[in-house]
């Protein structure tokens, strides 16, 4: 079954940018690429991925334009976004209107949901989230981009450190109040 | 010299309570009372402790009036509160105004700053707050009391599992791009 997996950096109070959606917190920091919680690990088990708007502009303007990911990626928006590669589907409504794409373009693989909070939260709501896997940087914002905006009870499955940053592996267990 | 250590237990999404400042979600999790990260070797330490008012009323709220605590307490408030036992003392004012006083109460030993997090952040503004020691359970509210209203420069100094608790020490550097 497609295990749908929030992999992201977040502060350690919880935000994933500041409020300029600003990442200069979190590009400073050591990262041991090889290391636990590392990134190229996780991307080999992924088959599709999931963003939101704001995501994708995001990357669309750190990268200069460039779209590296080689996966189907569907970015939920209410807004006329043009897709920069063959690879990307945009798509509205909600999460469960969509969950059949997603899982024929996963095979046999895991969806990686990109964030940001609120599309994570929509996705646990359709009972479409298994996972939260955080990189925690050593760094308060105090006000920014929340990391999921949903009261949620959580299973802390793996923990380690890399580099400046606590790594952990969570199962959702379900709505706050769950266990 | 006195460290001014901030400990506290939050949700991975940085929240110190809910909108209605219950711990529900906190007190329903395993923890080692003797295990890493534990409160009563942080204790030993301590000698004078500080919080905001909203700390303070929650403590009683729910100690139901009780109060445990040994070490001097110094409760910043701009209300009219009272005192429960004679080693707390109310304060108004800036964090600097009352360094003296907090230190002297601390005499060889460390200071905790018990939140909330609109506290911490000002008295790491007075240059008076070294670390952030935290708990995180395995939770997300989504809303609720921040843990540190400020952006921050930390560095991590350890970190380890407890029970369903991440617990790591952060040393506090500066304000975010102090390196």
């Amino acid at each position: 079954m497609t295990r749908y997996r929030y992999n992201t950096a977040t502060t350690l109070d919880g935000f994933l940018a500041d409020d300029t959606d600003s990442l200069d917190w979190l590009l400073k920091q050591d990262f041991d690429e090889n290391g636990p919680g590392n990134f190229g690990a996780f991307m080999a088990g992924v088959g599709a991925q999931v963003m939101g708007a704001t995501t994708y502009e995001w990357i669309l303007d750190h990268e200069k334009g460039a779209w590296t990911y080689t996966a189907p990626t569907f970015v939920f928006t209410h807004r006329d976004l043009q897709p920069v590669a063959e690879n990307i589907t945009m798509v509205s409504g909600e999460p469960a209107d969509h969950r059949q794409a997603i899982e024929a373009a996963a095979g046999e693989k895991d969806v990686w949901m990109v964030g940001g909070g609120d599309l994570a939260a929509a996705f646990q709501a359709a009972g479409m989230l298994d996972e939260v896997i955080v990189s925690i940087a050593p760094v308060t914002l105090g006000s920014g981009r929340p990391l999921l905006s949903a009261p949620l009870d959580l299973r802390l499955e793996e923990c380690d450190r890399n580099g400046e940053f606590l790594v952990a592996r969570y199962a959702v267990v379900g709505p706050l109040g769950s266990r």
